[in-house]
């Protein structure tokens, strides 16, 4: 299975697989017999269910998680958006591929692979002030690489992303899907002051009246006005859910890249947990108009999948004490 | 360094060691210089910060956390205030011992070394509603179970606890501590029905007025209205403070078993963080009481150390990112 088009992948989207419901309710049974009062593990018990149902197993286990790190460069930079240069998203990528970002030490600490995919880097997206950010075939590429860079082994997905200006297209992509002006969107990113976040909002304001005719199709919405490794953050979203794995949505801009999925189809993230609430502001908004409760909230906005990861360690521990626990008749405990 | 008497102890509690300042200072310069924007790593920032003033070593790490897990049984629970009989206690001490408890996964999944210890399981404390729960030299022992069972080569401690009833011992505490009524401080504990809410609020209430007369004294609140496993939790998480071994505070039980050391000397708890807030309503009440942020929210209510372990994870993490990631410099990545 694979595109070519972006006819070819809403066709894609629109015939994808659901979780497993035997697994899932056989998770559920389960975690009603476990040695803790009923509800007493919370969330973990929800996570663990969910995640039972979509690998098809009521006693799952949580062993070869993935973090995919796109990165892209955007148009739009050259209009002040950022506190940090162009150059920067090279200089990180270099920074992955040695092992010295924060998204290294937490792939380590949770065991998860890590890959790092630079996405045409010396080829900006076009600013999307004056034209579309990628042509068709430009947004299609982006989306395969995403979608080819998903270990099918992997029992957990997380993507993360880098690069500078990406939160510009973010916040123009959450306004064109979710409505409501571009301040809304807007926010300080990596750190701008106040003269880069007004900049910031009048680019984004320009960007949705430049392609207002277009911005019906959330498809659309990621070729006019997102950057390549929003696209293949999306694509590789949309694979995990084509091989049933279950996925941690990092902050804003892994959310509104993923987000472009949710408004294609409704259900598209049904595989996914938001894993964090980032310092962005409008993250908030955007979970609340996917329907997505965040795990953490730790004041994060770094990207690099950084939010997500720290969320596999969660998920492995609801996933731990659910297949590892004993149920109250293994245990000779009374229950209550 | 030991004590004999609640006197003593108190001696001990005001003579503690502080942070190593240079250090903390160290650590924060070093934060300043790696390659992310300013603060972008949010609470995880402040988190390493902390452990390494504690640790003494700008660029610590994390190697050998401690969980201890206390038992102990509540002379009220004949008053009928848990929705679980008091056997249970020593069942789920038997299931710790046995590896099939949500705390031994826990313990598995972030590394820790898990240590049980049963407290006269056989010998309930009294009923606080007509009796001191413990005299002097339970107290003593109970304080002293905890200090002694403190590894001196954990380089973090998490302690958790099992009692059925001692959520309304936690309550009494909290509610002698800060003021208020009993029924600010009970809640559903494993699972009361109204009916047994009721119960646990009056047996709160007259408890209080039983020992009216004691009640300014921390440590008498704790002698007079605790139990066992609270008071060794107390020992065993100022044994950390005299280690300079910093604490993941748990969810109600634990953070209202440590108040006790807050309120006998200020700043007892500063070697302390809030793994989570519980879905017990009243811990969060304790946590604003000693000045603590949780660092999750994932409505549990289990206890055992099981939030402060999930906790252990996220601090992981912050450590990895700390003392793993490069500087600027070392990266060649512009500063912006």
């Amino acid at each position: 299975m694979s595109f070519t088009t972006l006819a070819d992948f809403r066709t894609i989207l629109n015939d994808m697989p659901v979780a497993d419901e035997t697994a899932r309710t056989g998770a559920e049974a389960r975690n009603g017999q476990l040695t803790k009062p009923p509800g007493a593990l919370g969330r973990l018990e929800d996570l663990a269910i969910w995640y039972a149902g979509w690998r098809g197993d009521e006693k799952p286990a949580l062993e070869a998680p993935q973090i995919i790190v796109f990165a892209g460069n955007h148009g739009v930079c050259a209009q002040g958006v950022s506190a940090f240069p162009a150059e920067v998203t090279a200089q990180m990528v270099m920074n992955f591929l040695h092992g010295g970002a924060a998204i290294n030490q937490l792939a380590k600490a949770y065991g998860a692979k890590m890959d790092v995919h630079a996405l045409s880097l010396e080829t900006p997206t076009a600013d999307f002030t004056t034209d579309a950010a990628m042509t068709e075939d430009e947004v299609v590429a982006a989306l395969l690489a995403g979608w080819e860079a998903v270990d099918p082994q992997a029992d957990l997905l997380v993507t993360g992303e880098m690069g500078i200006g990406n939160t510009t297209a973010a916040a123009a992509i959450a306004a064109a899907l979710f409505g409501g002006d571009a301040a809304t969107w807007t926010g300080r990113g990596t750190g701008v002051d106040d003269a880069g976040l007004a900049i910031k909002t009048r680019v984004v304001a320009d960007g949705l009246a430049r392609h207002a005719d277009l911005l019906e199709d959330p498809l659309q919405v990621l070729r006019c006005l997102g950057g390549r490794e929003l696209a293949a953050m999306a694509g590789a979203i949309a694979r995990a859910r084509s091989l049933c794995i279950p996925v941690i949505l990092d902050g804003f801009i892994c959310s509104a890249a993923a987000s472009v999925l949710e408004m294609t189809v409704t259900g598209a993230l049904d595989h996914a947990v938001a894993g964090h609430v980032s310092a962005e502001s409008a993250h908030g908004v955007i979970l609340k108009n996917i329907g997505k409760e965040p795990l953490l909230a730790l004041d994060m906005r770094l990207g690099e999948g950084s939010g997500a990861a720290l969320a596999i360690g969660v998920l492995k521990g609801a996933i731990a004490c659910h297949s590892g626990m004993s149920t109250f008749a293994e245990a000779g405990v009374a229950a209550g």
